[in-house]
């Protein structure tokens, strides 16, 4: 893989139908970064990686327009973040550095290769951000009438164990490091004020609010996951983890019914989190306990981790404790009481179908 | 994962968007393939594999409704049998047993979870009979308004050096394991007769040709590539080895291309290659050189493996020889002459749009 690609984008009639699989590849291939685990790159029939360890953390995701992004709002330059940071993320929430991703894209034949270039840029930049060392060690490029990005990431638990989402125990903190609620603020703003008089996805709109609500806004389109701080909570003693993909109750809930324990969050501590990490104070309460795709790492760790409150490893700050479930099995508490709903976002049940 | 599928299949009113994510994955986990290779399994953001070598093998590719199948020609069980194989085959060429398959699936909204259950069955059919103790170790299912499999397969070079397509030295034979242009003679055959008046894919039609052509079908719809002579092309001493997706000349070039050498493949033996594994022989004699999606491994083997020519490993027969590249440079020949035509299949520049 040359490191030189050629610094201006390619003509705008150049679409990917135009010019072929081929020379639409030399010129996004040279734009994605290298991973520093390659042992045989790219070339072949199959990349080789380094698994120093004798182990390797493996996880797999889609971004589809329609249900997962609008392209009215998102750059190319920010899909190809987003699906990189998505994915570190899954790998960061074992505990784990991430090293590789390998991306199959299928795009419209009209797609102009320019914006393929943006997106391997996104990728380029997520990398070097979120995980540097970590990058593309090959692919798969496809014509659809959807754009769909399928990337699958990989991690080196550097001889650690991995943090799962059942080492809950009762008596461990429940602690969060990056936003809650704020990339679900941001998609609440894009579809209330991003869109034209029809309702439909609206560019200059969204530039507008973009300029206006900057830090929502970032987080639903171009998310910088604490991807480092996976490494930290399991070098801290963590005894469990996930990544907040679903909203914070929900995932909360996924580690207490996989340890068999109840947690009870405090909704002033919750507020604080919020709050410090932008979530505009005029924001619904429920939404940093309900709005997903933050990709936050929520952790439990054992009680003599802390206190002292800033003993905890990087940004990971205290929401609420583990407790013994009671008679009717695990729960999610906030309080001290049942909190049932559910947040999230269920693209079975609430995609429109609309694109935009 | 549980091993125990309820063996009824899902209500046909069940869809993916009437009974949701939850519900659809519940049905379709306990159908898919265990993988040997598994430390840690479904259940958390990612899924922690062995590489024992401290190394492993990755490649990714997507199936698309439209491009690459007709669900009037292909069933679900068809689809993910010939998903699973075509990644297994890359994994192979490079000399390595494949381990694990991650599947990220989206499917429209309206379609009835028995397909997708299916879909399952023919993933572990493909594992079972082609590559046992490989199976699904993580996957993520999204809606779309078309349906995608994207698969990322993983493999173990089992300490040996990976194969790679730049070995080939002058003086080596070229061989190659499995059927030569019968995959392109089914898809003609599906393209010609199984379409109704207008010209659209037609399912019963299908139905008819699989009984009359059952063996070029079955190498489109189902292909069962040799998966095991990857390792023993390996053991054997091979010097190159690829897939063959594009075509036995494309393919063979991009071997003389990486080595700095030129191939001369004798048709004679080609054509004997091809109607030994079933290509009918009044099919066009050019349909074994430039046929693509055989999924067949080409290799080449020093001199001294061979001849007596039963001592290549495997299922490989020899059809040509690496000879020196001249000033021209890096060749394709056929009985000594070059050979330019192009076959293979290129959906960029080739894919009318047309789904069904």
């Amino acid at each position: 893989m040359t490191r030189d690609p050629d610094p201006r984008p390619a003509a705008p009639a150049d679409t990917l139908g135009a010019v072929g699989e081929l020379a639409a590849l030399a010129r996004i291939i040279p734009r994605l970064p290298g991973s520093d685990a390659t042992v045989l790159g790219p070339g072949d029939d199959a990349a080789v990686l380094a698994a120093p360890d004798g182990r390797y953390v493996v996880t797999t995701d889609m971004l589809i327009h329609g249900p997962d992004f609008r392209t009215a709002w998102s750059t190319m330059h920010d899909l190809g973040f987003k699906a990189a940071a998505t994915n570190l993320s899954d790998v960061a929430a074992m505990g784990a550095r991430p090293t590789a991703l390998v991306v199959a894209l299928a795009a419209p034949a009209e797609t102009p290769v320019a914006k393929l270039e943006a997106l391997a840029e996104g990728l380029r930049d997520a990398c070097e951000a979120l995980a540097p060392g970590c990058g593309v060690v090959g692919g798969d490029l496809s014509v659809s009438s959807v754009l769909t990005i399928a990337i699958t990431a990989f991690g080196d638990l550097e001889d650690r164990e991995p943090v799962t989402r059942s080492g809950a125990r009762p008596g461990d903190w429940v602690a969060v490091s990056g936003s809650l609620g704020l990339a679900a603020e941001g998609l609440r703003l894009l579809f209330e004020r991003a869109v034209d008089a029809t309702g439909a996805p609206d560019a200059d709109a969204a530039a507008r609010l973009r300029a206006e609500h900057p830090v929502p806004l970032a987080a639903q389109l171009t998310p910088h996951p604490p991807i480092a701080d996976g490494v930290a909570a399991a070098l801290g003693g963590a005894s469990a983890m996930l990544d907040l993909s679903d909203g914070l109750a929900l995932d909360a809930r996924r580690i207490a019914r996989a340890s068999g324990v109840s947690i009870d969050l405090s909704s002033a501590q919750v507020r604080e989190v919020a709050l410090a990490h932008g979530l505009d104070p005029a924001a619904p309460a429920s939404v940093a306990l309900t709005g997903g795709e933050d990709h936050s790492l929520l952790a439990t760790f054992p009680p003599d981790v802390a206190p002292p409150l800033d003993a905890l490893p990087g940004g990971f700050r205290i929401i609420g404790r583990v407790v013994a479930a009671d008679r009717h099995g695990p729960a999610l508490l906030v309080d001290g009481r049942v909190f049932d709903e559910r947040g999230g976002w269920d693209p079975f049940a609430e995609w429109s179908g609309q694109a935009g």
